[in-house]
């Protein structure tokens, strides 16, 4: 697929991307929904009402409706196969030998209006988020630290192979890419044997590299949803850094839809029991093989990449986890986010935490710079990263995710 | 105080209460605010648009324009002193002697527009929730359940004292009362010896008695609230059934102003050890004595009051629950649900669970038809109620929260 726009050559959101995000620009601050392409965004609402989707066969105007809200909540409860329909039309729209040049790649006015610079806009959060949900499921990550607490026997909880444990989470903490983090303040056992805790910022400030997932469509309270149909309930994806000792989620605000990565199944790690039928997926390429890398840079300094792994190393697909999550009776809403759990490989620099390549804090990790680090210090900035494919042109990826730690707030 | 409208002696609902709510009509389909008046509503909107708040000194147009909205959130927005100004105001004009009968006592029409039977309305959810924290601020529910899993000896785990334990929940799983509840789905373990699990309806299904609070001012990102300004915080309080097992919460959807229980401060439990300075508080008075109590009617059969307790049986104040949430940075939100944990008194009779009541199981509660529950059965009923003060015409009540079980989902 080849694109009259110029694309870089190793751009993460190539024609096969097609990534949906919330912006707003210097000429109009108002948010609303985008798609990014290149360098370039292409403004839906601005390229919905001026006819943008005119030759978009099957999709209806209540659904172009959707582009004038500002998130994409509206949009992603049209379920996937209207996804499907507005992101390949796009991607046509985009090729160098499109059916339809006038829409878009010869009409220069709309040129103008829709397709911005990305240097001119700003990225929102895409969703209204309803709730926050962040699983445990990277298998290995949770036998590391399950190790460091309790020892390699019993590192895995009893439940751990059996379903998919998670944690609520707070959907105010939710923060795109580029927010500040202060360090937090809290209490904690000042040694090993204390038993009485101390009031102080955190001194085991940590990263957790992991992946989101926004959900397009609600659920019914008491109707469980079957893993065989959790597909349909799932819009996309985005990198997420979920600061911990501080509950913070800071993630790339573009999501990559859940079609864009089909490409990319691949078979996730291998679970030893026999699961409830509630559970059990037929399909055995159930999870994405998705290149993710930290890396960390200490105040003027350059950054080191201090993990290299995959999406793959997950014990649980987003299928089980939203089959999971449901089979109470729980109900989902669209722009609800789910996040994986920190995503670790089993050696020395695959490890999605500091906890984890620090053995604990014991063994520090060396930056390019002399430095060294058990956990983060004021003034660290950390950049997450990941895509699929990889050949030129061909790149599916989530751009950067990014944050700063700032010293704590004074008491 | 007395009121010109007539107000049935032992209301929840008395004049010194006013609390609010959103409602919709048969006449008017939409969502809007209202307050509680004996049998009575007031329409919020209907009252602000016919000039009703013409009288009401240092009330703001734009405050008033947080009528016409869904969802009180924008009203809480304002803070303290604007829901104290507007309930003082509206307690005015309710009452035999107010000093404007032209605005309402005296005005037919407006009575007919905004002053509505509570036959003909139908409440609903109040906020739109951002975020729910459910605490864990009952020392006797927390030393009794301790109790049955690790004994009397271990039974506070050894935070408990030293700071007030949260779990986040789900916004989307609040509902109001008089929602029927599915018995959910889940994994567990057949029996004390087992270790692989069984998929089977829950067959523990518990009510929680529980208070709620609502957020009525956020906070920035990396800020913390000091216990000292937390109160400014808190718009108001619910009931709330916890269905345990379920992650369901139900509560009755009028919500007592923070300045309707006032009057009913009192001193909370004891804490035995010092606290960290951002948890300490200057007054002793720091919980409510709101009388609770829960009753259990099996299908076709009258209701049985299983527990009769206080409010003021919590270890850590709303303040302080504040406090502690936002100590990391954690950003609250208008709109924002806290719920305090399951409330019990130390002796029989007194529990907030059936857990505590059947100490595990163990002993049934005995019912007035002469069956006996341990845990819920489908068909049953519950119903939580709550109230403070008591003599006539001086009840700051809650109303009542009612649920019934239903059988599971079919799968």
């Amino acid at each position: 697929m080849k694109s009259w726009l110029a694309i870089p050559p190793r751009s993460h959101f190539s024609l096969h991307n097609i990534p949906f995000g919330v912006i707003s620009s210097k000429g109009n601050p108002k948010n609303r929904p985008a798609i990014e392409i290149g360098d370039h965004v292409l403004d839906l609402k601005e390229f919905t009402s001026r006819g943008g989707f005119s030759k978009a066969d099957g999709v209806q105007p209540d659904q172009l409706s959707a582009f004038s809200q500002p998130t994409l909540n509206a949009f992603a409860e049209f379920g996937r196969p209207v996804h499907r329909t507005i992101r390949s039309y796009l991607q046509e729209i985009f090729q160098e030998k499109t059916l339809h040049p006038e829409v878009l790649k010869e009409n220069a006015a709309l040129r103008k209006a829709a397709l911005l610079p990305k240097s001119e806009i700003t990225s929102h959060l895409p969703f209204a988020i309803g709730d926050y949900t962040d699983f445990f499921a990277g298998r290995n990550h949770a036998y590391n630290v399950g190790t460091l607490f309790r020892g390699p026997a019993n590192a895995l909880q009893p439940n751990y192979n059996h379903l998919p444990v998670a944690y609520h989470g707070r959907a105010s903490s939710v923060v795109v890419s580029g927010t500040p983090l202060r360090r937090p303040w809290g209490q904690a056992l000042p040694g090993p044997v204390a038993t009485e805790p101390v009031f102080r910022p955190c001194a085991r400030l940590d990263i957790e590299l992991e992946m989101g997932m926004f959900v397009c469509r609600p659920n019914e309270l008491g109707r469980p949803i079957s893993v065989k149909d959790a597909e349909e309930y799932i819009f996309g994806y985005v990198l997420m850094n979920d600061w911990s000792a501080r509950d913070i989620q800071q993630w790339d605000p573009w999501v990559v839809l859940a079609d864009a990565l089909e490409p990319f199944r691949t078979k996730g790690l291998e679970n030893e029991v026999r699961l409830q039928s509630y559970l059990r997926e037929e399909r055995p390429d159930n999870v994405f093989d998705i290149k993710l890398e930290a890396a960390l840079a200490a105040s003027g300094s350059e950054e080191t990449v201090i993990t290299r792994t995959s999406a793959k190393n997950l014990l649980w697909s987003w299928p089980q986890m939203v089959a999971h999550h449901s089979i109470s009776g729980c109900n989902l809403r669209a722009g609800d986010l789910f996040g994986s759990g920190t995503i670790s490989g089993s050696e020395v620099g695959t490890q999605g935490s500091l906890l984890e390549q620090s053995q604990g804090g014991k063994t520090p990790v060396k930056l390019v710079d002399g430095q060294e680090r058990k956990f983060l210090q004021d003034g660290d900035t950390v950049v997450i990263r990941g895509w699929a494919g990889g050949r030129d042109g061909e790149l599916v990826g989530f751009g950067e995710c990014v944050g700063q730690i700032m010293s704590p707030t004074e008491l």
